[in-house]
């Protein structure tokens, strides 16, 4: 009873990752949106396995069929059906994991959980489950670039190498020019060097996706507990390997003294960042105030741990108790920043296209 | 249409800080839970203002009532009502503000929402609403407590003075021993001093609380979306002044490679941690995995920005874009931290208490 | 977890019949409309016990006080919570009834359900609860009001005394002219009458409540499963006492041909019944269609079952599975039909202001 | 937002009369459940078109696939997604009416909701929708099954010709050796030949679907606005063409008198009817009191208006408000009522599976 996520614009997914399919139900989306496939399809490449050298080689497709809800190039108001089929299965690769419990997976709480699961690649917790979130995170971004807002994610971080300037001094033409999606393509080509390293190590690397808002207008956001941060954490947070999400100077900012954080208003014709509602001289609030956005930038930074799957032997137990070691193999991401972006992205457009309409609620 | 949390144990909050009163109903507390008032008392006095002289001086003895869902001693299955008088207000206070915008609050973002306000002391947007919550939370710890899970905040962090150790080598007894609900005594007189002259100076502090679940049982989290870890980011991020959240190893662990984070699963018989579940040799990931418990410890932390009132002038604006200079001026929290524990706590209860039933779903 | 109603705009309700309060929080209540205490208190006191000699004698005054969400006139797009003091309560009358199951009511249901109960009055099962309803209801009413949609409910068969009228032949200035609330006024005497008659013999009667809809814009209720006439239902059979719905033609309409039941749509400039769509020559479906307000009437009756308390002796068992004898004492309605009138009218409004901001949502 | 029904036990649905396919996923249904998928199969059969010379001879297999949720024979607690292909469309039989209103029939209604629709076959209005119901309630049945619940569905009523007698009269095994499914052999006759009759006229008839609830456990229902009643009928309300829902005693029970209509509780070691709570000597309540089941069968009618497809010319409108004819042609029922019984009970299916998780929530 948890496959669903959203209020107004909600997606529900399902799909194991060695099952014939996998794909979503969008529900709520407004009548009229003009639906580009194309676009979707663009998303879901970004998602997909195989694309680079430093990513898992499973070859899947993912391409996705529309079985509902679009007519005449536009939808309908109804139901939008989404369906991805698994091609490139190899569940004898699992064979030897059916009964044992991998350090860093979910396998030892999925089984206590529901008293049997689906072993072949995880199932249902594999990341492959993500790309029915792209999917439906695509059509939420039609309907927010149809109102002017636009989000972008990237790579800031991997292992310890990081991006240190602020996003604002940062090109972000620059994120999809380098396999690892990182702004800086000094620093992307050190990434993508550590991770073939750490790869060849048959180990595995974290790092940090942040994201970046523009165009969003004030007012989206429902206190007391819908606050827009709230829900963008939710949405982070339930993302595979995500550990912790920080909004504008998050972490950083409790150091700060109240003088120096307050972002202060300025008036109307003051010169300053531009901004839908009144602009403030600094950011550090990150676009909201009282869980309600200001107009601002919104920008968020998600932690990643590094992968569990590794090419390394590891002790463990299987369901008796006893120990096994579990040997590395199969296809697996060293490292799942550079595809967590376009997750990052979709989840992040969900809330927000569920925010843009559940704001039309707030006034008589 | 955002006042409601959780799902199955749902608490719905109401009350603006300069209203009648304040308060919540609890709908979907099983029936035949032991109800102890003094307790729920308990509990938000551990958040009421003026309880030191580090907090706030306004005066509400956040006396709670209950009024409907309880019947000799024990809960009845139907709505508990909590209601709590707002005594102590000085609506006057606010008579400057009632067309001014403060930099930090909500003031602006509320209006543009909802196209007027109730400027009185932040109205809704102020933390006084959080008093619900701590009784409908108190409420949830009631449930958790006959289920042997318990709940620990502490502040581990006041501007840059931070609690260095791991929270396993703390002594948890100090917490309430003294007002900044530190559990390192050295600290916590620093801590108190750096508020204190902070507070001189008319500026604020922001810090971090850190909260434990002891006792958890594996099984707890609804994949996909509503992963444990997700719920309870969503919940801290919910909270006034709150802007980040992490688990486990968090945004440090980001920095290690997998065969360091990897949590070691260990045998039957194995000494370790004691763990309602398999143990693991370490507990990077916090508690959860795949979004479920695994029955080791759950710990967490949040983030708070420095309060935004502060006593100093600052420049700001009017709903007319001129600018204006705001006086900082009536009772405040110079830090919040202290009394952020039990609201963390209360939230971290409900996201539990909510789990704990869901689970009773999962298998047939 | 059902004491809430409602996906957008969304009412929660508390308490027992013997605690100390009843009362709701309406959450989604869209800011700045005005707000109109009078009526509220009037619509209660439509549904208030003692206000006439064919109802209950209990004496309550069900004033009502607002607690949040209301500043200066206008909602604040808060939560809107209302209060209502029980006064008149004679617990005492009850204790005889501490371990026995009254036929026809929830005594049984509701022990094997929560393991213990509140006996005084059926607790949280009385009728009493409805009041929240209808304060709840009279703030939708005021909503729906602000945009031209009127509700008019009136009894139209007490016994097998039947208003054999179409509504649209009834004059409904004559409704609050009676006790019985019933616009052919010789009938309302004579039902009145039997009323009187009933209650005498120690017995009580049944009957059905019919409703309008006029001014209802074409476009309202969600397909597939929240159909206006799926939200009607649900509502109308939440009502203590009802075990029945029907909507247009309804039971009867199952007699006709399909020829003699479409209603034949007509063109611009035709005469017709006045409508916010396209009139139709008949109005067989009672203003919906697939689902959906199509702009005519929208009219609908609802079924109540003879009171369950009579002033007789009754056969029946009490927790141990023991014959045992129920004497009929306390103060009741004979016949609930009168002061059912405004808590469908109340239900009704719920459903259609929560479907007209739902609307809202349809087209991008 | 309102293709998804249930609160725990969940479907969503999706899928227009003339797209690609039709489906839905069920989501909360509990791991560790038999899966049948031949049982499921059977079901669809049941409603699937073309199953008699009385019903629409469009061509459907309604095959259905299952794409997830089921491993190894059993549930995995994950959402289980059914999908149907749509086979054998006629788009261009409805190329005519891309601009025109049918009388009866939503087209007017879904237009001026969403201001654009597929008006082939109805689009997402047409009652094929329903077969992806029936695959979840098929689940359903599967889930109630392994708990002894099982649910009956008959035709009662065709046109004017009704069965008479009480359901417990009637011989069950009957209704699946006819056409029309009523347990009534000769009045089976008499209504298929009124329905050949009618349909050789080109009009359609209505009539009245009744269904028994055996075995089901007392304590299901959830006061206030969820009861066991008030879920019924939102459910039978749902369904196309339905116009009426009543319980027990029903609309008719109205007329009787408190003493009649009250159900006696009978002590332990009583005679009487078969129950799994306590019984009692009558069952006008229908198997419900106080919005909970108490354990007696329950039982409801549900009231199906005359198709509105007639094979005969129509004045009508088109979306300039002009007069046109629609002419009758296409292949549809001529009465609904056989083919809605499978609905009825899948409906029925998912309100009580719900419950029955539901319940597990209310004690400690």
């Amino acid at each position: 009873m948890s496959n669903t996520f959203g209020t107004i614009f909600r997606v529900t997914t399902f799909g194991e990752s060695h099952g014939p399919a996998i794909g979503c139900i969008v529900d709520g989306c407004p009548a009229g949106l003009e639906f580009d496939l194309e676009y979707i399809q663009h998303e879901l490449d970004r998602r997909r396995p195989g694309q680079s050298n430093i990513v898992t080689q499973r070859k899947e497709s993912d391409t996705v069929q529309v079985l509902s809800g679009v007519f005449q190039g536009k939808t309908l108001g109804t139901p939008i059906a989404f369906l991805i089929k698994n091609e490139d299965q190899k569940a004898a690769d699992y064979d030897h994991l059916s009964d044992v419990f991998r350090p860093g997976h979910g396998d030892y709480t999925w089984f206590v959980k529901y008293g049997h699961r689906d072993h072949r690649g995880g199932g249902r917790s594999s990341a492959r489950e993500t790309a029915a979130r792209v999917a439906a995170g695509a059509l939420a971004k039609l309907l927010l670039k149809s109102q002017g807002v636009e989000i972008q994610g990237y790579v800031s971080q991997v292992g310890d190498l990081t991006v240190n300037k602020p996003y604002t001094e940062l090109d972000m033409e620059n994120i999809e020019t380098n396999e690892v999606r990182c702004p800086d393509p000094q620093l992307a080509q050190q990434m993508i060097e550590r991770i073939k390293e750490v790869r060849k190590a048959g180990d595995s690397l974290g790092g940090v996706v942040s994201a970046i808002i523009k165009g969003c207008p004030p007012g989206l956001g429902q206190p007391v507990f819908d606050r827009l941060e709230a829900d963008l954490a939710k949405a982070m947070l339930s993302i595979n390997a995500s550990k912790g999400f920080d909004i504008g100077s998050g972490f950083a900012g409790t150091r700060m003294l109240g003088s120096q954080h307050n972002d202060i208003l300025l008036a109307n014709g003051s010169s300053g960042t531009e901004s839908a509602g009144f602009n403030t001289q600094t950011n550090h609030s990150g676009g909201t105030l009282g869980g309600i956005s200001n107009g601002m930038d919104i920008y968020f930074r998600v932690a990643f741990k590094p992968v569990s799957t590794i090419m390394q032997d590891q002790e463990s137990v299987n369901s008796a108790g006893e120990k096994v070691v579990v040997k590395g193999k199969g296809r697996h991401d060293p490292c799942v920043l550079p595809r967590a972006v376009p997750i990052v992205e979709a989840m992040t457009a969900l809330v927000l296209a569920d925010h843009l309409l559940r704001a039309r609620l707030d006034q008589l």
